[in-house]
């Protein structure tokens, strides 16, 4: 039995799963992240102890999927939703606490493993897999294999530039993808059309502009509503802006979108596959990448992190 | 012997390189791109057959780097720089004039297998070559091998949206990096500087704010003109701003600048660099990535293609 972790900028989700049947996890532990290394070790160490008593086993590697610059030596160097915690060897800490094997990567690049091993991506050589949600993170399979990069910091996508004159970001940056096309940006993006006087059941809904948020576009877009699918076409152009620009670097055949947003479905996932093939160069002359909601669910990265840890045990 | 063509927008370079010593091309050949496929063909074979008569000797095998999509099967889909060419099945048209092997790819991928065999990034397993010229190319080797991706397509990054709000290219996208990363973009942006008055020297050496070119930046910067460096320092910004991007991707360990204005020489390559470092996420948390000027100059795609040729030969 192996063990998958994933630390996301809110929450710490734990899953114990079974190589026999890798996608129904046997047991599952969420917790808050915390921002501070020493406590955010101890409260890895300790979902991954409940999930041992939980299953009455001793796991034998771990595997954890963080989203942040990752080395591919363990290394978390920053991360900007656990923006107080820099230089922290996850792995060696981990190691040193369990005793057993550890394995550390990037949240996303561990769901692109999981989706093309047992979710939307079997069978395909080249995927980027596109996880919008607080922010966005990429993960990337390139000829069959997972590709980190030097550092093991590829795929952090969502900081690409793609409106230099635009707003300044979190980061300081000014225009990255993730400004426009996260959790965050759908809820902006809601706000500007509800001030302009264009989107009224949202307000209704939210009870005031100020108050409206992402997962309000989510429910009156299941309803049909027009206004609300306007605004989602809005965010799935700016989507595909950047899922535009890893086609022409990448050149991918299939794009997995994932994260939370991807809940939002079908309506989602048509939109960005419309924009991107308008936006791509030469579109006439070239087959038409795939454009996938992700299968794994919110469990993906937790799992890829497993499995990452099962590759590296055998 | 082996023969690597280079098929730009204005010009087909073919060089006749020997395995014993290949960034000393035997002989060269240049003519004209002309945009018409039949006729691009002949002018291949043309040269091709001219290189043979200069060496007395007959080619093992014939490889082409061309800008542009061109599939891994040798089919040219298209080509900003030669429009009316759609469809070329360069591979299969010359196989049946030449009766040997031929290799085709794109010209700023062969240019990076070059840079990184025999030039630059001798040694590096993660290289981002981008070659600045009429437009930006780009070319990758990943994990020590040329990536290529799902088409062939991989690597047209000058095609990226830096800009959302910004200018329509020539391509009919809006703020692409190549707009304001390529020799004409620099041109525009000197032009731009001397009609608001800062950039009298250039409209003194070109005889009007009209007729100056990205050549005056050039000659200006050697000659140390502050308003030059002022436009270069611009220009090495938007150039960063793509760069970053592809940091932010890829993940690589060195990019080789190359492409015609790379014979603007260390105060570009410092420029880039100096602004790539300024824009990485989490810029004092990694190591820096390397910014080195191409070594193999305006050879390096007919020889990369050269070496592909050899390659799939062996």
């Amino acid at each position: 039995m192996f063990c998958g972790l994933d630390i996301g900028g809110t929450k710490v989700l734990g899953l114990a799963v079974s190589p026999e049947d890798p996608v129904t996890p046997v047991a599952t532990r969420r917790t808050a992240t915390i921002n501070d290394g020493d406590a955010l070790i101890a409260s890895m160490v300790e979902v991954i102890n409940g999930l041992e008593a939980d299953c009455g086993t001793t796991f034998s590697a771990v595997g954890v999927g963080v989203a942040g610059l990752v080395e591919s030596t363990g290394m978390l160097r920053y991360s900007p939703n656990i923006d107080v915690v820099l230089d922290l060897d996850v792995r060696r800490r981990l190691r040193e606490e369990l005793r057993r094997p550890v394995v550390v990567d990037n949240e996303a690049t561990a769901a692109a493993w999981a989706e093309s091993h047992y979710g939307a991506a079997r069978g395909a050589r080249h995927v980027a897999l596109v996880a919008l949600g607080t922010g966005v993170g990429t993960g990337f399979v390139l000829d069959g294999r997972l590709y980190r990069g030097w550092n093991g910091f590829a795929g952090e996508s969502g900081h690409m530039t793609i409106e230099l004159s635009g707003p300044e970001h979190v980061t300081g940056a000014s225009g990255p993808w993730e400004y426009y096309a996260s959790g965050t940006g759908l809820g902006r993006l809601a706000r500007q059309a509800a001030e302009r006087g264009d989107f009224e059941s949202a307000t209704a809904a939210a009870g005031s502009v100020r108050a409206i948020r992402g997962e309000h576009v989510h429910d009156l877009v299941a309803a049909g509503e027009p206004d609300a699918l306007a605004v989602l076409d809005e965010f799935c152009y700016y989507t595909a802006i950047g899922v535009a620009n890893l086609v022409h670097v990448l050149d991918p055949e299939m794009v997995v979108i994932a994260g939370g947003l991807v809940e939002i479905g079908e309506p989602l996932v048509r939109g960005v596959e419309t924009w991107t093939h308008r936006l791509v160069l030469g579109g006439s002359q070239r087959r038409r990448v795939q454009i996938v909601p992700a299968q794994l669910g919110s469990n993906a990265s937790a799992l890829g992190a497993a499995l990452l840890a099962a590759e590296n045990q055998y």
